[in-house]
């Protein structure tokens, strides 16, 4: 069997392994008062050529989504996020739970347009009833999309005007930034999200940790007494150290820049073996995702040598279907994929 | 100035304030433990055809979808409800704030369609990832919606059975249930309002009284414990009576039926009035809310001598305006509006 | 039957009806955009002897507790109250429903002593643990509190201090202010209240009206778009005149403190009738609500004629119990009552 | 430098590591739908001599109370706990953050007393006004408690016919359960703690893992569609082999039993130092938290050799300490701390 289910089937890139073991027996201060917590946090900030920000290492994407939203919006407050949104459709509600409406316009391909955004925003504040309506005071965006696509620079800045404008902050899920940066059809670095971005988080847990996410911001004072609050979420680690190593293994050698590179390499071969084979593609994306449509009878063949999600609800003749790389990912993996299609 | 701007411009119908002046000294019981409220109560059960329901009186509408909404969903479940629904608009987040997710569907002149509930419910339940989705647990309906419209016995039984396939309480929002009953297109009644919807309200506020609202169910299973949740959510009258006066008053000779049929000659004296001006509809509604689309500079001049609501943003040449009319609109003050056009 | 259970047994104070009843069929705009609204807004202000604060008028005591607290409160930031503080006892957990901790002190007498929330505050900051504890961020009374009772002007200042030092915001709930402010052993005026408080609210529901409270503050930044607040919570009333209508009169020709004079009065007529007939004192009230200690068979005698509240759970051989007294207890009911013992 | 400080101050225990390093490769399904965490279910139901149960693992201990405790109260039901509990002190207000409020008790050295819980509920439930406050719905015990102590056979069973009486689940939070189970002056079993709680957790964050928690339950129905309310948290883990590993390892060959003893056995031979050295205790604790009371001087003497946390505020002469030992933990440690007092 070869698995192509998502990125997060098996343990950690065997680095970041090694180090978590060479590691273990020092003993630390506990909820992320260590060292290696505090290298990490360093790597990161010079990573993103920040020199004054502030960075917090959480467990997963749901729980990161859900506390810094939770932080930047006021009661009653609302988030503007693509109706494709991962917080809109696979969080279980998460947001709502906090007391937050997801204020969901229409997306392009996963993305949210500028022009759409200054719409809604025009149409607020220009209804006398607006104080009855709940206030878009953020703006939410995935980096790469929930569909494998990613912004441009000229896009994400136009973004970006819409919410200096509106005094409002942009933030952008990076579960997959690794994939997103490595994509080609992007202009967009590092650096320029960290400056583009108000807050954003760099994910661990699919691009090659056990687990683990890193919010990153430029205005500190943008996540007030936020140790706090991800306490009363439930997202402290009391071994921190665990984050902290994991982060500064991923930041040491460019290893998080070549997990992605890797992964996107692996998912280019596999989306041109499909397009060979004569398979359509359900959305074209440049990253670690690749989305077909697929006859039935194809996709249950397949299964019997290949993992992989059926992309919503099973179609009467044909299905969207994903396919998902990682570290892990071989092109013998690929290979054997393609030939058996 | 003659007044259209909403049903809430003036105070209570005159018989209901002499019902609160001659009962005013009178000591009772407080938090609805009062005679009239249980008085109230037994009239409503009586006009509902209910033998076995319980009725419970709020203050307020949006007050009043909080808490019912609060104790139908269990935690990550969400009510559907048409985009246009009150709860998504103009209720500030409250449904959000106590942690549940409004699945708005598109709406259809302001009301649900059964056929996308029951396709939106396949999908989700065809989805192998719901589990991390917010689970479709109740329907929301607003009667008459907040266009004005209403539904049909058939379009209301065919919503009931896709409520019933998939085991879903069906909620009405009446906050203008007596503009609904009266209305022409409609051949829905009280009685089969009150056996198709699992629990509904009857409004109070926009249908004559200072305030209140009577929350009506057939299965008083379903509104466990809901004399504390009331209170929890601050939503508890000390001197429950007033309420219970009110409705007792509005229940009694047929004032309630009586206020809501004079409403809506009103209001289609007022939609002939303008049609024969030429003048368009924004929607044909055949409640107590008219809406039509003016010429800005014909909005202009009438504010000179009538209040109106903007529905919505001003357009550029024209825009939407609503009139509204309730007990105390007078046959004068259409003719008078009609001459201003 | 004579009636001292509580006192929102009657209607409200006959002024205030005539009030309603002669401003019902005026034209006004909702949401409490109406001119009595303003009118009331500004003579409270004169009252508090206040330039620059502002008003909210909201439906009820548990809900204006709820509303005032969550605006003031930050996420996972307590409250200081009281052990027997009505947030802490009677509100079925309402404060805690909106995500904030109630950090209970022992009363004295149902009161906070300075030098305990002084202690409280300093073992707070001494720990090293504390940011995984909750901040206390603001302090709670009531005023009369909960068993009746009243600050110094002296006691007030001492608490003033400690928020002082600590910069946290002073809230007083004035669900009996009337009485309060009537009662001998205060030296409390209704400005040094209003200057001593960040925000307090004058209670009305219980204190002549039929329902309603007057949130206010000298310093309205601290309740940050408190409209859209209130909407959220449900506590916004449509026909919002209603409020100012009634506030209006309370606070015209001095009939707040007239109704709170008299309802002491007949409360200190009643003690002197208790003691005289040899009854012991439970605690010593000055306000409007009278605390005794009964024997279960004179309990069971006295429900003959009058009704009244066993306070807390009904003892082997006596049982605390309460009087209260408002603007419609007359002399006679209480000498029926002093008979009867 | 010595570490007392805490039990979670160095990775996991090596057999732990070693495990996750050998299945690192391998290829699962996600979000604990993989074989080891099957595998773990599996072995803790054994160990807990559970033919029908249910185990969830999540990430922490906080997490995990706030989880399990929103899932078994319904809308304003509160906990009864000791006021020294974890959930109560140190926990940031997780539980009141999703409504619920926590009914304190006073603990008896950390402990709740089944008579007080008793009388608790008897007042509760002969208070008229009950509607209006917060009903104790379950009962939330540590075992061991945050002071170290444990509860004995007898006492627990107190507390079970109490909450059988009252019809409430009983939950303990296991966070160092391995120390509790292998404490002397306890007689209460794995399997014993398994049948009289309703739901309990086996900590294994301070027990020797990396991370992760195990929530057990006899009655899975308890556990409504927890999967979800987990996800609405944010508490599950897309790695959730991460979990499963661990727990798999530390139910094989009896590993959490050992690291229990291990360090219940260096903790006793810490406490028999420091008696013998004439200092006295703050608590007498039979697991592996261990109370002193020490001179302040000596306080900054030994910390100059060893690190270990006071316990609440520093004091005028002397203040509470408190060390902590783990798998970690050698003799020798214990010996150069012991000759450095």
């Amino acid at each position: 069997m070869i698995y192509f289910d998502s990125d997060y089937m098996t343990g950690a890139h065997p680095r970041v392994m090694e180090r978590l073991v060479a590691t273990n027996g020092l003993h630390t201060k506990g909820y992320g008062r260590d060292e290696f917590t505090a290298r990490a946090r360093r790597l990161i900030l010079d990573a993103c050529g920040l020199g004054q920000g502030e960075v917090y290492l959480l467990e997963g994407g749901t729980q990161t989504n859900a506390v810094v939203i939770d932080r930047l919006l006021d009661h009653n407050d609302g988030v503007i996020a693509a109706d494709t949104a991962h917080i809109n459709v696979h969080e279980a509600g998460a947001i709502e739970s906090n007391g937050h409406k997801i204020l969901a316009l229409p997306g392009h391909d996963g993305k949210l347009k500028a022009e759409d955004i200054q719409q809604y925003l025009r149409d607020f504040y220009n209804d006398d009833t607006n104080h009855y309506m709940v206030k878009p005071a953020m703006v939410y965006i995935s980096f790469p999309t929930e569909l494998g696509t990613v912004y441009t620079h000229e896009e994400l800045k136009a973004i970006r005007e819409v919410c200096d404008e509106y005094d409002m902050p942009l933030y952008a899920d990076g579960a997959r930034l690794a994939y997103g940066l490595a994509a080609g059809g992007t202009d967009v670095t590092l650096r320029e999200l960290a400056t583009m971005c108000d807050v954003f988080y760099i994910g661990g847990t699919k691009c090659g940790a056990l687990l683990g996410e890193a919010v990153v911001t430029r205005r500190p004072e943008l996540l007030r007494r936020f140790v706090s609050l991800i306490k009363v979420h439930g997202a402290t680690l009391a071994k921190g150290r665990v984050l902290g190593v994991q982060f500064e293994t991923l930041f040491t050698d460019g290893l998080y820049e070549q997990i992605g590179r890797h992964a996107v390499e692996m998912a280019l071969r596999l989306k041109a073996g499909f397009i060979s084979k004569g398979h359509k593609l359900y959305i074209d994306s440049p990253t670690n995702q690749q989305f077909f449509v697929l006859p039935n009878d194809k996709i249950d063949s397949l299964r019997r040598v290949a993992s992989f999600e059926l992309w919503g609800p099973r179609g009467e003749h044909e299905t969207p279907v994903r396919f998902v790389t990682d570290w892990a990912t071989s092109p013998e993996d690929i290979d054997k994929l393609i030939d058996a299609l």
